[in-house]
């Protein structure tokens, strides 16, 4: 009996879009902001897990006090320095982005994207990638109940697509990626572009890691899409 | 016969400041404000290499002329956005690091700092740890032929410490500090606080990995300073 993978399952920020770093110093300037003293290194190796997870867990580390308000004011004060970079054109698709999205729908091979961020956020990110979130199917923290590590977002995107968890690939650049994408049951695949190591993926999951969607998409017939 | 490591070289950004995404993105600004389009992984894969390497290969890869003029510019660009940073505060030593320094003082352990930045970068980093270059030895990119991952800035810091390169550690969080160590016959200590990942460090020789400076403080033991 025939088993194939399907259908793509995208990460966003890191994964399609080259936008980690940016996130690290906005995290960073509104944990200043709150008083909030922590290095910048642990702030990556936490983005990408749903924001109010990566919010707690940063209060959690610091032992400062946690409150709604608190939680808020810090959501606020990251969007603000994000959107701040975002305007001065310093956030772009990561090389091969927009062709390996471009291959995916001309062989007819389901895709959609699961982010751990809000749409206000992901908005201007769709709109520099060219996806249309009426016509590809777009979830984001909005629509689920827990974002990354937890497997929502992934299973959430393969119901919208109509296709099995189980024949998806999940692809991403963080360790939450890898764990989600395990916890689903899907495939996890790796890209170094959001700046972790390549032993980290494969420690978390990954079953093949590529540097970018370029990379993946120059070898694409080792994971998918053989015809 | 009793062998000892007996001395510390220290890089300095991302091994005692926490400095090294704030730089990413001041080189992302600079290559942006030349044309250069380069994913900002990337860019943090090179850091801490000699800038002026560090900009050739950048230049290389993305195939544009190299020009001096260029070069200037880039070199130029960086530092404007980097100090832009530093001048709001987002700029700090890394936990641990200040009180790393001191217990090596009292424990009449000799130690130096050898960074790959020239001292118009390295100048505020030095004044926010309290090292004054007057009396602790540092040497930096201006005084050397070649920085890393050339041995020559560990081979300097040694001498003017008067002490065997051989029986000297290195401290970076950097592939190109520890591929200079071990270039330089030095041992390796790498630390995660610069944000390459724990595999990447031991597969470019680091002996021991610890998180940041206040973690190798905790385990000194383990690699010296046994008495």
């Amino acid at each position: 009996m025939a088993r194939r993978d399907t259908a793509f399952l995208f990460d966003l920020d890191g994964t399609l879009i080259d936008s980690v770093y940016q996130h690290v110093l906005a995290w960073k300037e509104a944990l200043d902001g709150e008083g909030v003293d922590i290095s910048v290194w642990r702030i990556h190796r936490k983005i990408g897990m749903s924001g109010g997870l990566f919010a707690n867990m940063l209060l959690r580390e610091t032992a400062l006090e946690i409150t709604p308000a608190r939680l808020d004011r810090l959501r606020q004060r990251h969007a603000d320095a994000f959107n701040r970079q975002h305007a001065q054109g310093s956030v772009q698709p990561l090389p091969g982005a927009r062709e390996l999205l471009a291959y995916l729908t001309s062989q007819d091979i389901p895709w959609a994207i699961a982010t751990s961020g809000r749409m206000e956020t992901a908005a201007p990110n769709l709109a520099a990638l060219g996806v249309d979130p009426a016509t590809v199917p777009v979830i984001t923290r909005d629509q689920v109940r827990h974002a990354k590590p937890d497997p929502d977002l992934f299973l959430a995107a393969a119901a919208q697509l109509g296709v099995d968890i189980r024949q998806s690939l999940v692809i991403g650049d963080s360790v939450w990626d890898m764990l989600a994408a395990q916890r689903a049951r899907a495939l996890g695949v790796g890209v170094l572009c959001g700046g972790y190591g390549h032993a980290e993926l494969q420690q978390s999951g990954a079953f093949r890691v590529y540097e970018d969607p370029a990379d993946l998409l120059r070898h694409i017939d080792e994971i998918a899409a053989r015809d």
